[in-house]
This record gives C-alpha cells, sequence and structure tokens, in this order.
C-alpha cells in the first residue's frame, strides 16, 4: 500500500515535533514535506532542530534530511502533500490555513478556525459525524479539494470524553473543573523555571475560556451550514500551572438531571467504545477511558502514557456533598490533547474517504 | 515582664521544629522544655535534631541545649511549664492531651480533639468566642486547672477566612473546593520525592473530610454545653498532594443565597480585621485577607510567605458560570496552618486571661 | 524452548518491581516465584504491591497472581527456582544469599558480598572473565550447585565503561569525578521530597567509597582463588543526590600516562563492543557507549532510556586544563544501574553454561 | 546624613531588580532613578515589571512611582545620580557603560569590561587593593570623574574565597571544580521548565571559560597600568544547570605545594576576616566563610540565604584519594554573585572616598 504525503506546517515546535515523532512508523501517513518560517528554511531538518529536539527518542531518519520549506510554499506543498497538519501558531494558523484548505485538506490544532461555524472540532470518540458538515465548509468558502478540521484544547481532552459518555445517559446539567496542567502544554520555551518550580500558577491565558465554550461545539449538531452548540448544560473551569512536564489533570464535581446509580457509570466507561475503536483506527486507543481502581490514581507521571498516550485515565469516582459525583481525570497533553489527537482525526477522515 | 514557660510535646518533629524557630524571640512565651519520644528523651535538643532540623534558620540557642524529657514526664511538665503546645502525632495526642489538660492548657495541632463538642477549634479571626466553652469543659471532663482547644486542619486554612467575611453579610449556600496542597503538610520524611516530583497526587488520606467538616464547627455556635455545627452549607472538596515545599493553594467556587457585587466582596476582604487584630496579638496578620490584583496571583512560592506566613492571600476573584463566584487562595501549611497558628491560639488565650 | 524458573529474593522493593516489570517477555527467563518479608508473604503479588507500584507499566499478568513466599523458605526455592536474583536489602543479603548459594545460583544487587574476593563483580562489558572464579568459589564455601555474582554500585556505571575502554589503550593515572544521582537510587520511599526540592544535596552515605573501590576490583585480575584489585590508579568522588527521578550523570576529569587525541577516544567509544554484544544477550545494548555530539548532552531526563536504559550515554569530551580529557557521562540507575544489570548478569552466565 | 543618590541600569530585569529590592533601606545608598530599555520607558517602575516582579518581596514603595529613564539619558543621570549600578546585558554593557564612566562612577554585573585591564574585578575580601587602578584607568580611558568597576561571574562567588584564604598560606598547584547551578543565574525567563525539571544540563555557555580564568584576574597584582593576572595554578571546571531556584554550588578538589592540616584549614576558614568586616560595610557578612560541621551540608536551600545571603557556605572538607583536599561551597548567585556583590564593591568604594 502507498502512504499518503503528509506536510507538517510549523515543523520545528514543540507538537511539531511530537507529529514528526509519532508518525515514525504510520501504516497509513508518511511525512514528506517540513515547513517552518523562514529562519529554518533550507536548512535540513535535524539542522533547523538541532539543540531543541524535545523528545528523548532520536529524530526519525527519514525525517532528518528533508530539507524545511516556508510555510509559504503552497505550490511545493500541493505537488508533494496528499494533505497537511497544521502545528502553527494561532496568530499565522487562520490565514495560512485557508489558503491551503483551497487544495490541501487541512488537519490543525491550531485554534483560530475552532468557532468557524462550518470547520467541525474533532473528538473522534464523541463527534465523528461532524465530518459531514465538510462539503458544507468547501462550498462556503469555495475550497476547491481541501478543508479544515480543528481539535480542541488541550484542557478538556481529560474530562470531556467521561462526561460525554454520560452525558448521552443522564444528561448532565452543570460542571464544575479544576485543571492542573503540565508546563509543556505552553510549548517551548513556555513556561520559565523560575516562575514554575516550588510553585503553582493560578492562571493559564485565555484557558478557562476554552476550557468552558469548547466542549458545547463539540456535543452540539449540525444543523444547515453550521454546527449548532448544545448549551444545556455550564461549565466553570479554575485552570492552574504546575511543574509537571507532560499531563494534564482535572478535578470534576459534576450534577445530573436524575443521579445515577455510582455501579452503572463505572460500567459505561468500563465499556466505552466509539467509531475510532470500531474502525480500528491506528492511534485509537483499545480503551477510550481507563478507570483505576487504586484510591490514589490517575496520577499524572505514573499514568499520563497509558495506550500511548491516547487513553484519558479516570479515578476516584465518588459521592460529592454539593454536586452529585465527583472523580478526576488524566490525559496526555502533547499526545492525545495535540499532535496524536490530530493524527486520530485524520485517520478518521482517511477511513471515511476525505484523505486520499 | 516575665515570660510564661511553654513546653513543646513532640518537638522533634517538623511541626513542632516550626514552633521553636517561631518562638524564638516571642515577647510573651518562652521555651521552657522539650518534650519527645523515648528515643530522643535524654539528649540536648540539638543532640535530638541533629541531620533533621528542617527549617532553614538556625536552632535557636536557649533551645539547642534544652535536655529532652519524656512525653509522659507530666510531672516535670506541672512543675516547669505554664502551658503546651502539642504538635503530637494524633495516634498518641488523645490520651497524653487529655492528661496534660488536669493540671496545664494544651494547645493542640493534633487532630484527635478537633470533634470533642466541648473542645473549641480556634481560628482566631473567626470563632474566638468559642473559648467561652473552656469552663465549662473543664466541668465536664473534671480537668483542674488545665484545657484543652485545637486548630483545624491546614488546608482549610486558606478559603475559610476569606469565605468566613462573606457569609457574614452574604449567607453561602455552596462551596466546591479544589486544594493543591505542599508536601510539608504530610510532615518529615512524609511524601518521598519519587513519588511526587513531576507528578501530581489526586489524593490525601482522610483530608477532603476534615477540608468538608471542620468548617461547620469553626462556624458553629456554643449551646449549653457544646458547640454546635453550622450545617447551612455544604463544601465539597478535591484535595491535591502537588510539588511544592510549602503553602497549600484552593480554587473555590461558591454560590450566596443572593449574589453580592464584585465590589462589595473586595470591600468587605479589604477592610476585614477581627480580634486578633484588635487585641493586637504579635503573630496577627495586619491584613488577615490580602488581595492581590494581578491576574496570575496568589503563586505558592511568592505569596506564602506574607506578612510572616499568617495572612491568607486571595486573588482572581471572577463570575463562576456556575455558581456566583469564584476566587483562588493561599496560605502557609506549616506557619498560619500550624506552629504559626497554634501560637495565634496561644495568643488570644493570654489576652483573655487563660493562660498565666 | 524452555524457560528457566527465576525466583526474585525481595520482589516487592523497588529493585524487585524493576526485575518483575523487565522480566515480564524475556526470552529465557520466566518469574516463578516471588520471595519477600514476612509482612507480604501469603498474599498474592499484586495485593502486597498495592499501592506501591511504583513503575509506570502495569504488573505483567504473570507475575501478579504469584502468592509471595518468605525468602527463607529456602527448600520451596530449590523445588521452583532454577535460580534467584536477589533484590535484598544489604543488611540481610550476605546471609541469606550465602544460604541460597549451597543450591541456587544467586544474581545479586546487594553490596554485601561485592568484597568477597572469590566473588565476581561483574559488568559484562568490561571483565566477563571474572565468571571463571566461581568453581574456586563453590569450593571455598562448600557450595555444591550454587554459587554468587553480584553487580556493583549504580554510582560508577556512567562513567567505568567508557573508562575501561580507554584504559586498555592509554593507561589512567587519576580520575577526579562528581555525580549527580538519582532519588530512585534510595529505594522507595528514600528521599523525602522535603529534602530535595529545589535542593542539592551533597552527600550519600557509603557512596564515595563505593564508588572509588569497586572499579578496582572489577579492572582486576583472577589470580589463584580470588581476584586481585587493579590498584595502577585513584579516583576521587563527590557523590550528590539531585532532585531528579531517574538517571545518574557524572562528570568526569581523566589524566592518561600519555594523552591520546581526541578522535582517537571518540573512535574507540564508537567503536566499542564486547562479550555481551558478541553474544547478542537480549538486554546487551547495541551500543554500549552511545557519544553525542550535541554540546549540551547527555541530558538527564532526555537520555536516560537510551536502548531501553541498558546503554552509557557520553558527550562533552574535551580538553581539561589541568588533566588531559574532561567528560560527561549518564546511565539509567535502576535498569543499567540495577535490574537490567543484573539480568545481563545471568544472560552472560547462561550463555556460559552456568544457569540451567 | 545624607544618602548618595543611586541610578540602577537595566532596572527592570532579575539583576536590576533584586537591586531595587536589597536597597531598600540601605544606610548609605538611596535609588533616585531607574533605567531600562525603550520598552519600558514614561512608565512607572511598578507598572514597567508588573507580572514579573520576581522577589517574593514587595516593591519597595519610594522605587514604584520611579519613572523609568531610557538608558541612554546619560545627562540626566548626571544629574540626578552620584553613581550607577549597571545590572545590563552583556550586548550593550561595554558601551553603555563606558559612556556613562566619563562622569559617573559605573559598579557593573556585566561580563563586558572584565578583561579590560585596567578596570578592576572586585571581590571585596580576596582584591580590595585593586581599586587602586582607578586613577590609572580614569587617565587611560580619559575618563573625568566616572570609573568602572565589575564583579566576577557568579559561578566562582562559592569556591573562591574559600581557596583564596588557603592560598595566601598553602600555595595552590591545581583545582578541579564541578558546579551545580541555579535556574536564576540565567536570569529570567531564562531556563524553561520543560528543559530542566527532572534533567540535568551539563553545560551553560560560557561558565566554564569565566569560572577558569576570572579567578586568576582577581588573584592578580597591579602593574603600571593594569592588573597581571596570577598563573601560578590553573583551574578545570564543569558547569551544570541544576533544577534549583537559586544558589550555586561547587564540589571542589585542590592540590597544594604543601598539604596543610585539616585542621589548620578549619581555622583559617573560621577566622578569615577582610577588609569588608573591618571596615563594617553594611553588607558584609560577619563571617565570610561559614563552615558546617553536619557531615551533608551545604545544602542549596537550607543554606543559599546565610547571612542575608552574602556569606559563603563550606562544608564536607576531606581528604582527596587524588588531590590533597575535597570540599563542598556553597554561594546565592543573585545575592552574593550578583546584586548583593555589586552593592558590597560600592559600599567598599564609598568608604575608601570613590563615591561621593
Amino acid at each position: 500500500m502507498k502512504k499518503l504525503r503528509v506536510g507538517i506546517l510549523g515543523a520545528t515546535g514543540m507538537v511539531g515535533q511530537r507529529y514528526i515523532d509519532l508518525l515514525r512508523d504510520h501504516p497509513w501517513f508518511a511525512v514528506s514535506v517540513v515547513f517552518a518560517s523562514e529562519r529554518s528554511a533550507g536548512k535540513s531538518y535535524k539542522d533547523a532542530v538541532r539543540g531543541r529536539w524535545y523528545t528523548g527518542s532520536d529524530i526519525p531518519e527519514k525525517a532528518s534530511d528533508l530539507i524545511v520549506k516556508k510555510v509559504d510554499e503552497i505550490d511545493y506543498a500541493k505537488e508533494n502533500c496528499d494533505f497537511v497538519f497544521s502545528a502553527l501558531g494561532s496568530s499565522v494558523a487562520k490565514q495560512v490555513e485557508e489558503k491551503y484548505a483551497k487544495d490541501l485538506p487541512v488537519v490543525s490544532n491550531a485554534s483560530s478556525n475552532r468557532w468557524t461555524k462550518d470547520v467541525p472540532m474533532l473528538i473522534p470518540e464523541i463527534n465523528p459525524e461532524h465530518i459531514n458538515i465538510i462539503s458544507k465548509q468547501q462550498n462556503n468558502h469555495g475550497f476547491r479539494k481541501g478543508f479544515i478540521v480543528v481539535k480542541p484544547n488541550c484542557s478538556l481532552q481529560s474530562y470531556l470524553t467521561p462526561l460525554y459518555a454520560l452525558h448521552k445517559n443522564f444528561r448532565i446539567k452543570k460542571v464544575i473543573i479544576t485543571t492542573m496542567q503540565a508546563v509543556s502544554g505552553a510549548g517551548h520555551p513556555g513556561v520559565s523555571c523560575f516562575d514554575i518550580l516550588d510553585n503553582i500558577v493560578p492562571y493559564i491565558s485565555g484557558e478557562e475560556e476554552k476550557t468552558e465554550e469548547e466542549p458545547k461545539k463539540i456535543l452540539g449538531k449540525i444543523k444547515g451550514k453550521e454546527i449548532v452548540k448544545d448549551d444545556s448544560f455550564e461549565i466553570s473551569a479554575h485552570c492552574n500551572r504546575v511543574p509537571v512536564i507532560d499531563g494534564h489533570m482535572a478535578c470534576i464535581s459534576v450534577k445530573f438531571e436524575k443521579k445515577p446509580e455510582k455501579e452503572k457509570i463505572l460500567e459505561i466507561w468500563r465499556n466505552f467504545r466509539s467509531i475510532p475503536q470500531e474502525l480500528s483506527l491506528p492511534f485509537a486507543p483499545k480503551n477510550p477511558i481507563i478507570y483505576r481502581k487504586e484510591h490514589d490514581r490517575p496520577q499524572t507521571r505514573l499514568d499520563r502514557n497509558k495506550d500511548k498516550g491516547m487513553a484519558v485515565v479516570v479515578g476516584r469516582l465518588r459521592d460529592c456533598k454539593v454536586f452529585d459525583y465527583r472523580f478526576t481525570a488524566l490525559s496526555h497533553n502533547t499526545i492525545r490533547g495535540a499532535a496524536g489527537g490530530g493524527i486520530l482525526n485524520a485517520e478518521l477522515l482517511y477511513k471515511r474517504g476525505y484523505l486520499k
């Protein structure tokens, strides 16, 4: 089988590197072009990231000798890529992605197009059917062969899938969340060590808004030419930066329309499978929700890599004195919450015939 | 003026050391006897803590040559102490403290007597009038000259004073809290570095129960021979251990009977003063509640030592999408939350004539 | 092929767990019995380590239901094991290992028998021929079918192999070393977080002596009934505990009899292979010495897992103003420096016919 | 007494802030002007550092309302300052400092003029007499009323004073050093948390060269118009970045011409006093060298603040198997090693009549 040729926009940054690393032996996709800013253009990829390749593994051999192209070399992309992953910063992403989307599918991590009403914001276990908006998106924007799909913010990956699994059955009414988020979520160099060692910073710019609002679109429905938000419940979020390398943890209190049995919740989580599992997508976790019975799990360092960093690990389900239940949830912010999540989106699109 | 002679029960542990350190130059109290377990008894204090004196400062000279006595040498205590601080572990505290209390006032940090109905659990800014139960306690238990007062758990020091200041005015209905607590809260050796570096542990044994229940007694009223809980609102708590040395941070969401103006809340906090401030107690913070206007404060390392570690530092007051308001609060767990809080209790008792 | 049946002495501790974890799919060895103290005996292994299984991976299924035996059930061991790994604490190891060694080969991590003159202290890349002393050891001690081999301290794994590769060619005269060692080296709970976060502790009990003396035996020669030390050069070591989870780093200054060319050193390291590589032992790293050309490598977190944690990673070879050369070296202390090193020793013994 | 008016060049950076903080209540000096880059100019100081004031204390009230001036407003400086501290980055420091020095004394932390042969590089306990070169410097450069003095790199503050105290008596021949340096040494934002948490980085750009060469000038002698290096011994340094906030630790091995008695060394360190102590300079530590007898001290977090962060704390003096002795030394890199050291230099100059 011939693999699809993949371009990476923003290939030298932290998320771009994760794409290069995770796509190393992908069965369907092969990195063919790496795009970055003018500063890196013309260098080999290994030279461009020299001294700032952040993963513990080595640079994949095939990628290391690719010559970095400038992000605006769209004609080159059209000839050499079947689709692109965008790991661009949000300041430039909107404009660039829309240019690419005329001819090439863009699977994006940036926040710029998350609230574009005909762009699906995907968690493949939750809203795979949102890709059906793509044809309308193409009409709306005059995209010829391309389109844009995005993934949501990393801060909500830990709790939204477990909540979704319950919402379907019991209707959620209210959610209060506190997150404890890893420094890698801020990219590189990101958070200064001086600012976070032996410290907690109770603020991350823009994060609480994303954490509260993006779930509404993900849980929404396609109506006509756009995706309409599910406004049936509110989330309130406290977002904190904590001194851990990778892994976003959340403490969740939830109120339902009708309080379910605890055992029922555990059963739903245990048995939760969705389209990525049915389609056996290569990056799909076997169990999207892993519940740990120990009284002190999940723990960030011990559980963030479960199922290659693609599973959500949940624990401590117990009664809440104010709402109905409380629990703790964890996901790997630069794998499930970034590059791994993007790859899963692309795998879904591939199986559904949107990438070829 | 002649200083009162103070005994420290459990003087070699982490909280005991904090007492020795903080009482270094106290205007009213002087450490006269240090009590510890059989293992340390007979040694000079400096020998007993050799290699495990945890504060950055030096051992106060006067304390360093005191000979450690066994905790059960109560007759010695009666002759040489006017009152004692108890920094005993909760497994032995109840029995020992009750023996001492026959003849000596016991100002305790242990959890053992917190739910004894005629023992006041004090935060002097909140419930100083609870010391009026002492005479009834003495009658109930047959204490001749002594009595027991306790302080609450360190986890609630950060948020209870700010909530109390508002509760008086606007009646709180519901509170959901997530704490991020320092390793020093577990004593020494306490938390293994292997277990917490680059990690979050979403569980601390017994902590959520204390965090939720103790406020009810503190906010309660004396009725007859006991203190009756304030059951007018519920707290739900998620307690987490995080890799910081000192300082317990909390994220609080609160619902009132009637939502107050934000400016009104800030004004109440800004002007909050109570009995310890009126009495100019030496360990009383000038402003018990310090509100920081920056968008990213309080921060654990930067704010935990404010007003010698005795103030609560609050920030990020903002609307809550589910309740009325959200905010963040911080207090120093081994100063305000432990030895410093105990000293403030003793100062209140002294000024009110209970210690002499 | 039938796998050898392996017992693990001290199976519930940190090193014991690493053995269980690393032997998960071993081609030649299968864990058949887990031994621990009275406290754990009689429980299933998964119950015995509940709440203190420290690796990020899950307990291997086969091990999790094994019933823990007491360490002194030697008859049971004789019937159910072909050999044992000892991860016992050094206080009990000497006596227990000598009892086992009457009938069973003991591959030990403990320090107790390192200076027993007829016990080989192995780094298979350096002194595989020291196993030839085993028959003499059996005679000396009256061991029937068993024997003891040990591995050296974890602190010297990072620098001894690179130094050995050079010593063979250029004769080392003097070495000064500073180590920066991970908290996992102290076992569990080991180092208190309160003692090491935002801190360096410039002392580890007994560590400098081991770091300086053990290399002499490893580089020594069998003469008659014992292994005679190589006293041709001295090492001076400063050993520090630093706040990292895994990985011991060393800064090395070395003086030779005749200063070699820098390029020659790099070539020797690049081409260094030894018996474990020739025998294709399953745990042998492909390149025992990996030299990184970047100016700021090795780094503890990024490089400790190279070649499954079995390689030494070296960097920063440069002139020394006082000696001849300086460089930096890193090895994983609980894999290469503990359980992984023990397994490699066993693999060497197996290939040489000592285990069957 | 009227205080001298002090300008701070680079007042908004990490070292500049330390100057503002430490000069809060200085008996001789008062901050009169704060200089920074164009970006901050025109703002009040408190606005200029909003959200990036890094010390735990509050901004001194007097400084907080000063209006930030641009660094090139030299005429304003001449009218409003009696001298300036320079906390400028080394890229701009050389040029700017030389302009200021025409009319104003410049007490600098920058590395730019450290190797200018007629600029004294001061540690007041070691080479206070180097200030005698100032008149020649003024002639050489045509400085009217001003001049430049500098302080050395922070990495050598921990070990050079203890070595100097011995060198005077026993003549040092060789020194090998490994440093473990705090992240604050890199300024702010400086080291990314992602790069250093759970990690050691064995490289700091330019640091080993400074650590090895600057001592030679400090220990040198004025000959004619310049300071001539002491080349009598060589230092070889390994410099590492470690995850601590403040405090540079060093492990030192030293060889003398004739090995002294251990007791003699301890006596020399114990009794070491120098000009700053004789002159009772306000920032002078009472004992410049504090020797701790415990087997595991100094420790970075526990000892870095000794004597307000101005003392060197030394420990673990013991025989070296390769050289004569080994020991460990610590100093606070942003106090003694930066702003505090600069202030001590200014105090020496003031007492000697160079500032008025």
